[in-house]
């Protein structure tokens, strides 16, 4: 790699993701989908001038984790746990009905093989967690009811998602599927669930110490970006996605976020809060729209052939099954039908985890490159449909007390 | 690359960076040398953990942009100019007499070849900027009439160094030198050191507009580190090492950097620099550490074989005249001889591109492996020597008004 082009890409990335986002921004559409367009437009799809490779992909993480990590920053727990039993339905219908209905119309109207048909039920599963979030945050509306559903439902079928992953490729591989291993990744990823914010609110004082004796300059985002780190480091390691960690630290790390010792240790840092969101504001900024150029020019919309009919009539029975089937998990919401709708909505987004599944299914030989080109397709046309209709649905619902 | 692991590797670095940088700052030494000790401890020289691969090394560089950038920043250009010509016999002693030092020592007392020598004087030439403003820095001596002279020396004979490098490797493959091609090199330069702050600085009502209309977040951020990429890959382009263009970005965007038109453009912007100085600060100290890791990880003293008498005959010596060569340096500064001695002393760093000759003449196959480990050992010699004995030389200096 040649540092001086990279160089060259990285502010094409940039400055292209902020003109696209300004652009978007002033059509009153939300600013991810600009970010999102200019990854389109810049990657294999058109211009061809990005490709992502290992240290575009490191640094779009490391957007992903900050975004995460901001998300959870400003989540108040208590309001998570009240909507708890609600994203739990949520998430779990919005696993199971798109995963049947995604395996029947393959395998009974296709007539495709079970473990194609498994495969495609399999990327249907995940909410794309940063698009969804980045649109409530956009049209100001991440401190609603439904934002918060949404957002204990995204992260909850995010790791159903990777662990159907695991098992269908494990799978694929060995031939048959270890419920043992299955309980112990679910184990360890309930434990870490719990335990990682209690370890990052205990290490508060340490952190209020350390920045109030540092003798050396940025010691809170050197703190902070480690912490980010070390706990996806540790939730990838216990089979979850690494932005669950960073989500964990966030939370850990809000000024709502109580442990039966809370009022002890938010003694010892008075004005932290401010000083962590200050000093990492300019840093989440900058990597986040890193992350969904990444996303767009991970899209190749040239793999498609536009010409075969066939294409079309997967492509369009799937998404259809993709954005119904999705918006069903909503039913499950208190409220009037438009609440009911903009969760189902919300939840729609399928980004990073789709395009994983498809990667894994290529690669492993069971998609073949009409099959490939079809959940492109879906994840494309998914990711761009909840920005647009979602602003519309939202209109006039008010944040949480 | 796996993703998860390099985040490890990265927090590792975070985090013991910072940890003897405090460690070093309590014992009243130059944070930047705990860092590189860091650097040495991690790196092949001791732990073997960090490996600095394309990634790492990419970031490392825009550590050192960002460092560079805020230098400029920070850099009142009239005290520059006005201190111009010391800077100028400064570079110049500091170029020749290491130079022409380390050839005479390397062709008639070891009998090394010419093409060997030369590539040892050239070794000697460039003081590495990095370590020599950031040792200012942490001692708190950057404001110095003696920290300007450094400055603008450290940067010409960058330059230069970047320049004969280029000369030496061009001799080498094509086995003659084109002088038209040096003095189009060294013609561009001139022109953008030039021309980039006068644009930079006719850039900023754009910026300041758009940092008052933006809609998105993160406007001030994006803009900044895209300009210095931006600057860099340009300063590149023309053959002069990329710190060179950040540099001139931070200078032209200082609130003392006036163009004719200044007045009027200053009017477009009140509060401007406070803004960009506090959305900067987070991303600088979070990357500047990378880069001093990066050094010393770079440098393997297990390549040292530590019982060869020639070995010691010519580490002992070579380290001494690239430490006495480049002290003389000094003499041309205006002051006591305090003032020339310290001046001398900040000049004596080797550090970047002392080891990029280094990997040229081994890759070339000029160097041996013995040649090899006597440049790695002065460049580790040269890095730990202006820290340690800075301070106690600089004591009672004062701010230039």
């Amino acid at each position: 790699m040649d540092v001086t082009e990279f160089f060259l890409k990285l502010l094409i990335i940039l400055l292209s993701a902020k003109f696209f986002a300004e652009m978007f921004a002033c059509l009153r559409l939300p600013s991810v989908l600009g970010e999102v367009a200019a990854g389109i437009i810049l990657g294999p799809s058109l211009l061809g001038f990005i490709k992502v490779d290992a240290t575009l992909y490191l640094l779009a993480e490391i957007g992903i984790l900050l975004l995460l990590f901001e998300v959870g920053l400003e989540t108040d727990v208590g309001q998570v746990v009240k909507v708890g039993v609600q994203s739990f339905l949520v998430a779990a219908t919005g696993v199971l009905v798109p995963a049947v209905a995604g395996f029947c119309i393959s395998n009974y109207i296709f007539h495709l093989s079970q473990i194609i048909s498994l495969f495609i039920g399999g990327t249907l599963v995940a909410t794309s967690i940063g698009i969804t979030v980045r649109v409530l945050v956009d049209i100001n509306k991440h401190q609603t009811k439904t934002a918060k559903i949404v957002l204990g439902a995204a992260v909850l079928d995010d790791i159903v998602g990777v662990v159907i992953l695991a098992i269908l490729y494990d799978f694929v591989v060995k031939g048959s599927v270890s419920l043992i291993d299955t309980a112990k990744i679910l184990g360890f990823i309930t434990a870490f669930l719990l335990i990682a914010p209690v370890i990052t609110k205990l290490l508060v004082p340490f952190i209020s110490k350390a920045s109030l004796h540092s003798k050396t300059q940025g010691i809170i985002p050197t703190i902070m970006v480690s912490l980010i780190l070390a706990m996806a480091f540790i939730s990838h390691k216990v089979g979850a996605p690494g932005i669950l960690g960073s989500f964990a630290a966030g939370i850990a790390l809000a000024r709502r976020f109580f442990l039966p010792l809370g009022s002890t240790i938010d003694h010892y840092s008075p004005g932290l809060a401010e000083k962590i969101e200050e000093n990492m504001k300019p840093i989440i900024n900058l990597f986040v729209p890193v992350f969904f150029v990444v996303v767009g020019a991970s899209i190749n919309l040239k793999v498609i052939d536009f010409k075969s009919v066939t294409f079309w009539q997967m492509a369009g029975l799937l998404t259809f099954v993709a954005i119904i089937a999705k918006m069903m998990s909503g039913i499950w919401v208190k409220g009037g039908l438009k609440t009911k709708l903009s969760t189902g909505i919300a939840m729609v987004p399928r980004g990073e985890v789709g395009l994983i599944f498809a990667e894994v299914g290529k690669k492993a030989g069971i998609f073949d490159d009409l099959i490939y080109a079809v959940i492109v397709f879906i994840v494309a046309l998914t990711t761009l449909f909840t920005p647009i209709v979602l602003r519309f649905v939202m209109r006039g619902e008010e944040d949480l007390p």
